[in-house]
């Protein structure tokens, strides 16, 4: 299980990942394995929506079991079958880089992170980041 | 505005309040003065739909300009109206005790935060320990 | 058919009413016959939905024939039915005195006004002299 | 915080840019930094689906923290991935320009205009306008 105290040390870490390397102000979602929110911080200056698409990665890694850069890769190839998707989950899912799986230590899946404000590539490495910093896994990517 | 840094310092504080009050677990959100998200945290143990209660009453308060204690009295002599303003605001709007209006140091409306996981009163009472611990004002209720 | 210039002449009678009468800030809205928007002001410290109720008092008497005070009276006596309604209308439809027909010198029904604000029968006053105000007849209600 | 005031006198300013350049009539709406409606006007001739429109381009702007231009610029490298955030949205988000932010003197956003009716880059130039008319500020596209 994915405990609050792990979900605010992803991030916190993943904000000051951002911080660290001069992003767009972003948000992020840290989802539990049934694609409900845990815990979740927008920057000032980050749009509304952003929440939204922060929260669309990591609910669309989830559900399909893999991470949005996967889910962004299938989309460019099959984008009538992606849109009918987004509306069959009734817009909770989002598909561009930024959400990514969450592994305990044994390799079982407890939740995702989802990251929007930036680059979908910069909004996976503070993912990935905020992940590590509180000493979980981030699964690897299909494609990586 | 509201600032992330508050909006953390308020769920934080309400979170340590219901600890000390040996609550059941809670989920707490702070939202703008749009009814956007800014932070949210739900306690291990609260179950899933508790975000949408929490904010619920947050954006109802926000919604219609008073919190959401005033909304649930108005509601149990108007319950089919307030069934239509359920329905109107796609679910977004929860009327019960627990959504408290948030103002700054001129009596400016900046927010709201909204509490889920005991009863009503309870809530509320989380809800405005932590907005005092913040330092910001809870605009008191309509029907104190 | 009703025209912009009577619909903006219609909104800014009716909040130059509101505040002669030290009324709560109000958001007026003006609709076609078709239900469709025309104009609208939302006043300074009145909360974001209003709009939504504001629209649904005139959606809902252009759709059933009658204005928003016989909904009203109707829906005490019919909750479920009502209920149903505003599912059914997706939440377009909003059962309380405000939303007023319009009719032309030769009794067409030519658009609604729908008012949100202050108590249910200080909005439809209101909108009964924004009406008048712009030289337009304020269709009576069925049980005036 | 963007009074009904400007408001009103961003929506007259653009109408009548409209009517001097020749234009097909428009719909104009002021929202809020939260994307709320506060005021708004559609000319007669206009049709009724320019109210979601114009609201779109403004919310959409207000959503992702940028006009409309560059929404549409960049829906037109990620078809698929914008095909997800306007469901995302519920439909709110349009990406068409049309839609520009709005700051005052401090360089603060206060909300956003957005205006369909004849070709986006006329629909711009109109919301432009009607910003500078009201003595605010519009925030230049990225890509401008």
């Amino acid at each position: 299980m994915l405990s609050l105290a792990s979900s605010g040390a992803i991030i916190d870490a993943a904000i000051a990942k951002a911080r660290e390397s001069g992003l767009a102000p972003i948000a992020v979602a840290v989802l539990d394995a049934g694609g409900h929110l845990i815990a979740f911080k927008r920057e000032d200056g980050a749009g509304f929506f952003r929440f939204d698409i922060a929260s669309g990665k990591a609910w669309g890694s989830l559900g399909m079991g893999f991470d949005s850069r996967e889910l962004s890769n299938r989309a460019k190839n099959l984008p009538t079958f992606f849109s009918m998707l987004s509306v069959a989950a009734g817009g909770r899912l989002v598909a561009s880089p930024g959400g990514v799986l969450i592994e305990d230590a044994q390799g079982n899946l407890i939740g995702a992170v989802g990251i929007s404000g930036d680059l979908g590539d910069q909004d996976e490495a503070c993912a990935i980041a905020g992940i590590e910093a509180a000493g979980l896994r981030a699964r690897p990517s299909k494609v990586a």
